[in-house]
């Protein structure tokens, strides 16, 4: 019997992005399901009761939640295709640690570089730069985070690539400027079909966060 | 050449506990050095530079951060003894969905409840026992949340055993009345040498608790 695989999900979410492309790079056949955030439906907190979040994987009734441990579950239950994870021990926890820094760090920078202005904005911004530049370092000459291979730490990341553009529209900057190897790295995965066809157009999540910075009166 | 592994550190840190456990179920020798957090060391500095935080596992002059990941780097390097982590991918996921709810959620309502007083803290012990009964829900009647066999979620819970006495005296409740398996978990996992000889005793963890309580002016 094949699996049933659905995914609960939100099309700006960069946490939801990670597992269309995870499923898409191990060649996964499976239902998306577009959950509306300010009503949400009875499958999404029936599967994720405790954090009531998308992402959430389903897999034959079983959920999945968290959309790092989502990815690491795609990488190891379809583990005969596309390794995601490096096969060494520190380089696992380096890619770990790095994704944990986009969670519990930048993504927290990016959401107040849209969501503030003014003085405010000017220090958040200037941090976000900082942030960037970490990542580039870590980066380094290499294709992807993952050295010549796609992997999990490229999965944690690029959806924000399709946010820079609204980062720059709120906070008047150029990235590439600023991060050369970075936007080179963004257009070098945006090449692989399993991202470009699980991101949205960076125009339509910058209405998106125009829409969201509206409804909190930050024009 | 034997491995040269340090562990970076904080006594009352439950997130340190983690690392000290886990290396001692895979009777890893290490040398523990004890940081002063308000006056951090050169070496932390140097080998977590984002952070700055403890725990830092260093082997071989390689640092690897946080405590989630370095109890999986852990479990990975020292592979051959005491599988930590379960080997089925959808039991990693919920182990590692539980150790993520405690450092998301559990966590800051332990700090609350010692760190309120009056009818906040009312509040927050409230949600403190529902989510001890979450995690007791989780145990069920198993001997541990590993099932058989202690592993990776009962590490990542048992430092916060040791504060269960702290969050008592400061909301003045009886966890073993709300949750008698628990209690009964955290005496189980205190038989193991790996466990007790890693855990300060909750006398003196309460006297620091004290002491925190003290320099905020909560009393």
């Amino acid at each position: 019997m094949a699996d049933e695989v659905t995914l609960l999900d939100f099309w700006p979410s960069m946490f939801g992005m990670r597992c269309r492309v995870a499923l898409a790079e191990k060649g996964v056949v499976y239902e998306y399901k577009e959950e509306d955030l300010w009503n949400k439906g009875e499958l999404l907190l029936q599967m994720n009761p405790v954090h009531k979040k998308i992402p959430v994987l389903i897999r034959n009734g079983k959920p999945v939640c968290e959309s790092l441990i989502i990815v690491e579950y795609i990488d190891e239950t379809w583990s005969h295709k596309a390794p995601l994870l490096p096969s060494d021990p520190y380089e696992r926890a380096r890619a770990r640690s790095w994704a944990d820094f986009i969670d519990k760090k930048f993504f927290n920078l990016g959401m107040n570089v849209v969501m503030t202005k003014g003085e405010e904005l000017e220090a958040v911004k200037k941090e976000l730069i900082q942030s960037l530049k970490l990542l580039e370092n870590e980066l380094g000459d290499k294709p992807f985070f993952g050295g010549k291979n796609f992997g999990f730490l490229d999965i944690s990341f690029i959806g924000f690539y399709c946010r820079f553009y609204s980062y720059e529209k709120c906070a008047n900057f150029s990235i590439e400027a600023e991060c050369p190897k970075l936007i080179a790295w963004g257009k070098r995965c945006m090449e692989k079909d399993s991202v470009s066809k699980s991101l949205p157009d960076p125009q339509k999540v910058y209405g998106f966060v125009l829409e969201l910075k509206k409804a909190v009166g930050i024009e």
